[in-house]
């Protein structure tokens, strides 16, 4: 009965719209395997729709002639809509290690992965401030193609080493379908903003049992966001881990524009657990602590930050890093908020 | 010294610029009162101008064709400028209620005044609940001509019974300069967003020492907010309280997109008070409560929330308003983040 | 027949709608005049509602729990809807001088009043070129309280000169309604970006019969400039331009983002003529041309263009003006494109 | 010399800069193969940056507490560069199909392959009209993975087929890097919007010589389409046509906003062919045949028009595909505004 109702549409008709038309629309539907029933009342036609309406292109219909307006009466997402899956997802990562349903878990590390030693001693400081989980890009989408592009395969030798060592899982980023054989040891396969919607890839990613962590698009509605999960768990993947990471307005105080909002608005549409990561968000180290505690206090469920070492050389300090006594002090904050959290 | 810092601008102008455009460049900048310094490197002229610089026109300099890049080294606004004021305005608006410099205030009370029974019972009720300012719709900037405009001159007088009942003072919005008469007795005078920009009613306000609420436009930076408070100051009032409410932007799941980072952002480019609305930026009544939790945990002075009662009719719950109950609440949880929200 | 079709909303209302709230929602709805039809298929039940919607609230209603969703099925504007006043409204400035309906009309001339000699010598130069009516701004709405802020009185009265030496109408902004009385002999009141909404001044200017040249607000749809314009229409004058210049967007390579396909869409959607300000939109000179011939080939009715005279002084070359020169040169090729333009 | 030019940075240091941070810095960009001249002037300190500055990251450097701002004296951009490559690209797709350089071409066809008739019927169409190249969807990125994701392909057969008996070169888009052998005998290769920073994709295209037509992604700003343009070029491939398809705003009354004065603004900042789809960037028929004018007259090299065919079933109507005979009817138009649209 609920699967009935997810896929219910309405299309109001115009006026006396013309008969051949509606015929051929009728059709069409009907070929599409759904059932019709009219509503003929003093002030308008109206078609309700029933059956597997997913598939419908709503902007066709809405072109059309006879057509006044059209509806979806429930989202075109089923996998990933909280209406048919009333319980929160727990991702387990890691034995022990679990985000969503009230599991709140933070993920920190440098940017780039770019050494050995780098990338073991930024493990250990996060590790004992408390992060949950351990990131750093070994493959880097770049703007500009003579920029660093990371150290790829060996950048993904160095995340298993700091994992061996430290003991945290690995989040990493994926930039293509061919490189997935070397992230058969990565605990969490990050899709990047510019891939939200690289279907090909999503795809699969569904036929993976390994968590996914799914960041907006730059220029990506929340719907369009669920879109993509549910690409990853049509495909039979259920570990998708959502991140809210900014959005790009005409606004340019700070990288893109840190939509919170979004955190609570997710979570009325889906299971999925919802992450915040303020430091890509915002670009400026400053912002990076109140607006993860502002993400906490709106119930998100982890954190993403950017923590870098380098008591060597004050020039590395990235516009949005912080140090790790920096990423301490943050976690103090969130620890202190995470008991006062809104919590839907 | 400061002053002087303050007003730089640096031109670096192209190679082997043409002579005489150089000489009227120099000229017109002389005629405006500015020290011009030269230094002229191996890679690179480059003009440092000294003076009263916020007058220059960057635009029309950096389109020059002998210009290569133009920069203001400091920022176009003065008064609101924290580097010139370090200490956070206090804005005292009644005896004993503050904003700003640690003094926190939630100002609540219906879109519109409707009726006399109505203004006063939400006044005492969200005065219960712990409101420090009352506000209320008079004047309704609507996008329709046919929608109603608000009770007007009868809706101020109806402000003003409710602060004589409940003791709270009131916050109201002026559209038009002819209106500021009816003013005399109100408390803080609201600029709404899509007046933000009237430059002839901020001019107006700089002559008053009323406090004044500005919120910032749907489609305004940062700098343009702080520079319609910069109209503000430039007059004489230094009552100004800014207020984040939301940026239009491609996503509409959302009324508006709620730009938290702008809180911790605007207090390290000002002195003023920062508080946030939630009802107007999301448009919707759960999204308040994170989000006032949220604004209030980054570090906010204050919120404003749009509170109804209506006993009788299910109806006028507007999509944003909370009841006083829902008020509460969110008071509730606001108190609790408080205590452990970021300092700066 | 057409008034009722115009003003019909359809409701969907969920299964199993609570039966008070539906009680309630239907008395209000009646006691607002409305006449409800209900339709109750096996797949939903539709309200049309049929009467004076103009003034429902549609966003409450589609804010109530028992709603599925609303729909207006017409615009909620009337008198600039093209669907109740089927032919192009020609707007006649001056004996002869008409835009709309196949009448072309390009305005010139610069930026900010500055001097009598500027005034008329760019007058006497851009009517020579073919400019049919001729602009300038007395009052500036500037970012900055320190700029420039226009001549003002003085600048009206240059602007008047100007018209009796050179013969042309003249156009020019209005920032506040005290200002008024001094545009009794202007003969276009421009509306600038900024005001789009500033609906107090939208209302006195419908009491006039002066053409009103309405600019797009930077983040205005085109429904709201429709419904600012609707403001000047309801209160008797039927005199309005519309002016599209540039919609504020992520991209900073030119100023503003000009959106063409408002031109012809706005024709679709109203009889008002539209005109494009090319040297605002992009703010760069160079693109005034190209921008100013794809205004012209989609079927603008009329352009907008900066012209300064300065042949003293370079530098006073705005960024995004033109000289008298460029400008011929521009008309020239806008009279190129005009036969074969677009018609609808 | 015009290299050394373009690879100019300034960099504007603070008052009183650490000496320590300031060695790290000079170390730092010493290390990268920089010259660096020092400027010291009475007002300021500037460091102009001589030597391969592409690779320098902008942002790391005006974050450092040293530096008050910098800014890149050139473009980061080098192959597609016009200051470079004075002389516009011509990209020579078959024998006789050349863009660029004065060369203008059509692409029509339809959105997705469906059928060897369909495919076949609507290229002998095109032809008819006027086009140059036939393009059609085999791989079809769709938000919905329940979505028809085209015939992938079987459909690249089918347009082969149809280029073999139409005569027309074929575009068609790529989606991921596997699916490249598929794509040996399409003549130009399409990066779709969603794509266009895929960067590992874009390098892969570089290792080709085939024509590829990159278009620009939803909130992509022109730096960044030139950017990723450069991708495909510092490959090795200088077959690159740019396409203007509109960008995501706040404006939801067309499907995106075209942005034509990026094709003015494009060919002076590149040499590569800049062409328009006014199909997928208004979403609406009727607005093709304007914006394809205005396109035209704004100087684009070409359009990219999508057109059906399907006299039996008038459903088939995207809401943005012509018919043959509107398709007709705007090449007629284009056609007439080709002899006096803009020449840069």
């Amino acid at each position: 009965m609920q699967k009935e109702r997810g896929n219910k549409m309405i299309v109001v008709l115009k006026d006396n719209p013309d008969e051949k038309q509606l015929n051929n629309l009728v059709s069409w539907l009907k070929s599409m395997g759904l059932d019709i029933h009219f509503s003929k009342g003093q002030s308008a036609t109206i078609m309700g729709l029933i059956g597997d309406t997913a598939s419908v292109d709503i902007d066709l219909i809405n072109s059309l002639d006879i057509v006044e307006t059209v509806k979806r009466v429930q989202e075109p997402y089923k996998n990933v809509n909280r209406k048919f899956h009333p319980d929160d997802t727990v991702v387990e990562i890691a034995p022990g290690v679990k985000i969503g349903g009230g599991n709140f878990q933070v993920i920190a590390g440098p940017c780039s992965v770019e050494s050995e030693e780098q990338v073991c001693e930024v493990a250990s400081a996060v590790k004992e401030a408390g992060a949950g989980l351990y990131r750093g890009g070994a493959f880097k989408p770049r703007t500009s193609p003579y920029a660093f592009q990371g150290m790829r395969d060996e950048g993904i030798k160095l995340l298993l080493e700091a994992k061996k060592k430290s003991g945290l899982p690995i989040v990493t980023e994926v930039m293509d379908i061919s490189h997935l054989p070397l992230f058969e040891n990565v605990d969490v396969i990050q899709v990047g903003a510019r891939n939200m919607q690289n279907f090909e890839l999503l795809k699969e990613l569904g036929h993976l049992k390994k968590p996914v962590l799914l960041k907006r698009g730059l220029s990506s509605t929340l719907k369009e966001l669920l879109m993509s999960a549910e690409y990853i768990m049509a495909g039979g993947n259920e570990n998708v881990i959502l991140c809210e990471r900014g959005i790009r307005t005409f606004e340019t105080a700070t990288r893109n524009t840190l939509d919170l909002a979004s955190i609570p608005l997710l979570k009325t549409m889906t299971h999925l657990p919802v992450i915040v990561d303020p430091s890509h968000a915002t670009g400026i180290a400053h912002l990076v602590k109140p607006m993860a505690m502002a993400a906490t206090a709106a119930g998100a469920d982890g954190l993403m930050i950017e923590v870098h070492n380098n008591p060597a050389c004050a020039l590395c300090d990235g516009a949005q890093s912080l140090t790790p006594a920096d990423f301490t002090d943050v976690m103090e904050a969130v620890n202190l908020i995470r008991p006062v959290a809104y919590k839907g």
